[in-house]
């Protein structure tokens, strides 16, 4: 069984993500496509680096991310960084004929993400976006459903994603709050990831038309190196710096089939924490999903005799996607790190089997695109094109 | 005790609902402000009036609506009519100088609507629209967390209305397609519903932008007299008819206070079937709303404990509004039957003390004039002003 | 169409729910199979049944109860008092040759329910007990699934009954908790209805196995004439009394045809309002209903497909049980009051057709011995046979 | 930092878990305890433990299970085989001088329990049963309010398992399903993670009521080599063989501190998949848990103010037991594995720490004693004393 070496740019909670998803994936699906193994990880110091080495299990460490990237023991380079080190990482790593997975959004904007997928093409090495929800097994049983058109034709999409740890005017001025280095706020954070669900499972969408807004236009400075998630109670007499993001936005959107839908993500709604969710009426039936209740994906189907029909509660195991690989029943559980673990399994199966996989730097990219166009529209009160490039990414 | 006399013109399913609440009411709210009677109730044809004259307890019936308003024993016309009707029997009846309830919404257009306010001023009666789920208790505990601070500053409104009553193509064309009679399709039926809540719970609504669909373009037509809401089946091999109203809206909403939003409306969502929500985002908690769950209102507090902070499920009864009147334990059980009580409870006390109800008339041509911006917005693809006349109309 | 006249004896909540009904039951179910006319109320005082009468819409008013049971006008006795006084109307009533609706428990004890039984079949009457929430159409809908054989043999029901009303130890002490009113606790108020429950959907318990608790072992005394739920707050300072009934239990049961399972009731479950849920499993599917969605019934098939079966959530509407009287579409909304109307509309029908009604008074006597063997076991700590007079019953 | 050789018995789905548990746990606790090494597996034949190893990430494999206890380089030894041989292994492991942890329930029954507990007190080991779901950061939770004193003096307790994995009759006879190996079906299997549940919350169980049942008394026998768990098909043609435990049992509870309750576990609750429930009432407020949904626990506290008491859904974070070491955002998920890396961590601390953890041997077997007495309640029909020899335990 091959063998592939990782180099893994960035220890933070995203590295644990992925470690875990490496040492785990082969427990889980086997025969393995291909055994990750963890090479190299690298972070800002030598320290730092060392300390993710122990506990993240990987060989070596390194605070030299190009000699990494250059390393011919290197097979893998996963990014795991900041939004505005993508790029430049991503595009060595191409140049040095890596294959490459990274953490979403691609990048900061439409403009910088077209410059990675030039590069992963020029290359031709395999790549990858990590928007690992697609890969919950509810989702990927939405996706089944609608491809083998048990809802019919798709009239509307409607997805949000709530969370609250940035409510409290008082959590710090992390870098998710900093256009300069996350390029948006709650829309590249989080509501990529609604983006991704709707291109996913209805389609390339072609319109937005948005509103955006940031609620706290500063907060405190945050002291000592390591950004911290809102969730840590910020310093109420520290020095306040600006947030120059959006907080939360809506959008309409329409798709390239004739569905219509919305799509709203906030970093301010109390109680709800990580409320990804999507609604989906067909002409045929309905599909609704909720993160925060991953193992279940909730259909109804027009068919159904009219004194039985409703939504049904499906809990995912071993009769639906990957559940070849998953727990043996139903609901025993699957946690984010399973969603890191099927990601990487399709991804060393795209390199193992010389194939694609999405969503791929291409999807990555298009992605931009729509970001960039909500944020536009949002500004300028207009519907804006947002798939102008598309016929020449795919 | 003072006894005012009903007229109620129409005898379907929602004069089932009044005539219900007419007997009810004082059953609930003791002293009752006045006891409404069941005087005379009009329909179509003598014998349909007649027949409902004994099925909802009327001492009287008539076909002959222009009688009844003009009848002086009678204190109240209620108008549980189609829309197209509303207009001509309310500008009767305010010249009659009688009390008016009407259904929703309150005319098929805003400048319908204008005329019917124009007569009520003019005449110095009463008047509400029947906008009944505003009053449902876990509603109006929304608004009394709302008025007392409790979820701060809103951000944030996120209303549906969704059903699944004629997503069935065969589904028979109800005058609720017909733009003739109807005004509108779900957006007047339904969606009105939600602007009714938003506007109560939020504030008024400034700016408009939506998407509008037409899903289903024709329906078989009925056969026979009576009006068939499409959970009865259509017949396949009947000849068709043109829907000319939308099946479907989304709109995002401005307010004038600063939040910001999105409603939503659909009757071809299946296994939706009367998923009348709202979420609202304040700077200090979170509102959430399902009327399928209707006893139930969701809360959750910014200042809780970060161990023991959640949303909260909050069943109404003895201690929220309108407990002192309903049922002595929470979800012993609301009904559509308990909305219209209440409603028919507010109307008569604002009659008895001569106070204005909300939602009046006024509140009435405010949602016509936003639907009619919506549609507007459908089809021009922009944003468009939904407040123009707010300050003449209050 | 027959008119028959009610004599309604007390003018509480209960008074209300059924007065309710009696205006009501028509609106829905038409042509009704009699029109239930409120002739008389009566309540302790003249002053307060006249105050009921004008509330309640009944033509007269009593403090005298013998007499209106002997009033030859009156064709229906309906017994809204507290426990202790349910026999000693009904049995004269049943002399007097009156139909008789009788609010459950229907004594309080097994022993006088038998006098009430043997009154009425004597006299050859009609008679029914108030479980009103089996006639939530979502119960009502299970039963059709059972009987149709959808979810096959039944191998376990699980009931509760859960409250927070009277959790507090300052709740007042009610007449619902002293045993020379009410006979029993939690057991006759609430436990009963998830004893109906049982017998209605499995068939007959036969054996019993119980414990049983008094948490609060006493409660202020009330004071003022009017009985108190205990969502009112006590006085702290007043002086207080014994509770001698049980606030909670718990009992195994064995039903004839083999199945098991478990009922819970208390009213010391804080957050619990009117927790009444069931949870049937048979050898083709599983049915949950908890009351306090009472709109919904939750049911799943062995025999759908693996990749989609799962708990469906059904909404009751036109396509169910009682459907075509009550509202156009479903989860417009089952309350309180829509219960007692079909209640009332079956026990007209039953009157009216010269036929049996369930639950009559052999099953408010089946389910008295039941709660006599339930605090049997519970004192003895032994299993207790249920159903030994079962045969002479039936 | 110390690193401990894993010595595990056993390669199947259970394997896997905690294999994942050893890999991730130090990437989640940090700095660990100490570090768990996979050092050698063992499976029934050399080459299923040779892919075992392969698949699992160990250094060495094994078929001789004997050779593994005895190497000295082993520090703990890990049970994941059927219940048959953990006694065995368990003893042989002891005199070894292995710390030990083996898999739930303990053994087939409270003597084989106890001889296990006798060997690890003698050799003066660590050693712990893995009843994991305990460790969901939502049930540790439970236990810190409790603790607290926030919902006051438990008044009841009901908990539940239900699964539908084996509902179908020509799910095959898995070991599960066979005395010799399992020891018994529903109670062992799953019901001891109830027992265990109650225990942890609330107190000791001192008596027992129960009744048990086997709905289907004979399966399908399975071919080849490996066992399945019923979620594979059956061949309905196959031979069968004979169901000698239990399918389901409901057993009524007293606890030492006077609460009461009922623990009721099933494999053919059509529709239930991992359906874990517990709900306590207590003097101040309530619980729920549903480990379907297991990043939430519903509180209900009495405290709160009138109109906006009821349960809260708190999702788990970095709030709440385990936080600090799990993922920075509630909700973002809890899955099995999450919950076996907690229970490494507390293991592994307990060894390096020199502490004792729970649940240990001692807890296993007194689970194993109450387990005992359900069977024996079942079959006498009368209460059982369940801990008897409690003082001697502890």
């Amino acid at each position: 069984m091959k063998k592939l070496n990782v180099g893994m740019i960035g220890g933070g909670f995203m590295g644990k993500a992925h470690a875990l998803a490496y040492a785990g994936m082969p427990m889980f699906f086997w025969p393995a496509p291909a055994i990750p193994h963890r090479h190299t990880v690298v972070d800002v110091t030598d320290e730092l680096a060392k300390n993710a080495a122990a506990r993240l299990g990987f060989d070596n460490y390194s605070s030299d991310w190009r000699a990494v990237v250059e390393n011919p023991e290197i097979d893998i380079i996963d990014i795991v960084t900041p939004n505005d080190s993508h790029a430049e990482i991503a595009i060595a790593a191409a140049k040095a004929g890596k294959h490459i997975i990274s953490e979403k959004p691609l990048a900061r904007n439409a403009a910088e993400a077209k410059l990675m997928l030039d590069a992963v093409r020029a290359a031709g090495v395999k790549h990858m976006v990590a928007f690992n929800y697609r890969r919950t097994p509810a989702v990927a049983l939405a996706k089944k459903y609608i491809e083998e058109g048990r809802i019919g034709k798709i009239l509307n999409f409607r997805g949000t994603y709530l969370q609250d740890w940035s409510a409290d005017p008082n959590s710090p001025l992390s870098w998710r709050f900093q256009k300069k280095i996350a390029g948006s706020g709650a829309l590249g954070d989080i509501g990529t990831h609604v983006v991704d669900f709707a291109r996913y499972l209805v389609g390339e969408i072609s319109d937005v038309m948005a509103v955006a807004q940031t609620w706290i236009p500063e907060r405190p400075l945050q002291t000592g190196g390591a950004d911290k998630l809102g969730t840590v109670k910020g310093d109420n007499e520290a020095p306040k710096g600006a947030v120059d993001v959006d907080d939360e936005f809506i959008t309409l959107v329409k798709f390239a089939n004739g569905a219509i839908g919305s799509i709203e993500a906030t970093r301010n709604a109390w109680g709800r924490n990580n409320f990804l969710t999507f609604e989906i009426h067909g002409e045929k039936g309905s599909l609704y999903f909720n993160y925060e209740r991953r193992d279940e994906l909730k259909v109804s189907f027009a068919d159904d005799p009219a004194d039985s029909r409703g939504f049904r509660t499906v809990y995912t195991g071993p009769a639906h996607p990957y559940g070849e690989g998953l727990w043996p029943i139903p609901a025993l559980g699957i946690g984010y790190g399973e969603t890191k673990i099927i990601e990487t399994y399709d991804f060393l199966k795209s390199i193992a089997s010389d194939t694609s996989v999405s969503p791929d730097f291409a999807d990555g990219y298009q992605i931009a695109v729509i970001a960039d166009a909500i944020l536009e529209s949002a500004e300028k009160g207009v519907w804006v094109k947002a798939a102008a490039e598309l016929a020449e990414v795919k």
